[in-house]
């Protein structure tokens, strides 16, 4: 098999270092694969990183926290040439997701949306208030959003698109510091 | 360079054990980093573990099902040090998500909202009909939490914060038993 | 330990191929142990493979896209055994869902759902409306549905259930191409 510009397969040097053809589309080039064919071997050899990172409390919104993550991680992701960055919040009245890293009014307007979405106060039927009126609200919106993400890694960066960035919702009124659980995993 | 308490990098015993120093924010601790150090390279070399669970049926609402999700991969967990565990509902009428472990309330008020959000009957708008009246919402609801779960290993066990639990929220009325597959990789 | 039928530890041939008993649960068989224990210790090697794939415009809406990804990746999916395939969406107004595989109906009444639960035009509260009326309701679908999907490889396939399939939910009128970076780990 002959190697391609679309696609590689990387191994430890065990399993000799094999290129895998496959079909490209819209001239579409992995862009792993330029720098990936120069690596040396040892390079290839896969590698666990694991921190846990506490990120300070947050009024109620949502927030972009791109550059808090790189911060701490920025160092780690850069021995990584081809990989997954696994992001793990450890709360279930918060969430992560990834969404626009331009125009504030994006996160404001996600807010008002998950508000107004999810009922709270008087009008809402939860049976679980004994956290006040904003903490069942804050479960179901952790569950909407959900609480862990993965981006892939590419020549030491997180690939994301040009527009997206990781978002932290906090969905309680008095907020807490929020732990998350980076894994970084890759060659 | 030197080694660091709030992240390490692990690689096989061929790319020598590299320590990576990245900073640290309030004094948080990488929690695999002590027992990392002095694992023995035999326990760095990646590994992966798969199996299928079959979960009973459930009546329609939400579940904690941490526990029984344990009794099955427990044994296996505790082989990794650190690494990531992800969980695959290979159905498209329930959905897996994570959420309070302690108070049965916030599973009961997930449901009733996700009742309230999801028309389902002679008011809803669907053309799906045919499998009847709580097909349609189930798959909506299905995509809206999502169908799998990564969470990170640290020590042999799942890393979720203290008040986490893995939850099945089941969304047909007459359901069967569901599967789940689980991949375990890590070092 | 003896080796069980409902799951298996793959490490590289330097940490000594170790099968690890588990208990089962109603007879369920880890799908890959049958094949895996036969497997050349050079398939048991971990392998990366990563490419970006491009999509071309699609029409707001759902889309089931599992042939797509599978013409792009299938080539490579057939080199692993057990593994993870890691697809990201890298985009904000658009999401990348699993769903029924079937009845196009299904699609089509989630993307009522969306546009019922996300209101747009005159009638929204949005702030951010430079960039057209269906743009904010699409970066809040896109947080809603998510950007990226986990999907377990066993046997050098994606291991869906008979009724899931890839959808790319299209959230704009106005679509461009749309970039997915695939990453494959395992081995």
């Amino acid at each position: 098999m002959v190697p391609s510009a679309s696609s590689l397969i990387f191994g430890p040097k065990s399993s000799s270092f094999r290129p895998v053809p496959v079909r490209s589309l819209n001239g579409q080039t992995n862009v792993t694969s330029s720098n990936s064919m120069a690596a040396p071997v040892t390079v290839a050899a896969p590698k666990w990183a694991q921190k846990t990172i506490t990120l300070p409390p947050q009024r109620r919104g949502c927030h972009l926290i791109t550059s808090k993550i790189l911060k701490e991680i920025g160092q780690d992701l850069s021995e990584f040439k081809c990989g997954l960055a696994h992001l793990f919040l450890q709360h279930t009245s918060a969430s992560l997701t990834i969404n626009e890293n331009y125009d504030a009014d994006v996160q404001d307007d996600t807010e008002t949306f998950l508000n107004r979405i999810v009922p709270e106060g008087s009008s809402a039927p939860w049976k679980h208030t004994l956290e006040g009126p904003d903490d069942m609200p804050a479960h179901i919106k952790s569950s909407m959003f959900g609480c862990a993400l993965t981006i892939p890694i590419t020549d030491g960066k997180l690939n994301m698109g040009t527009w997206q960035g990781v978002w932290l919702c906090e969905h309680r009124d008095y907020a807490t510091a929020r732990k998350v659980v980076v894994t970084l995993n890759g060659i």
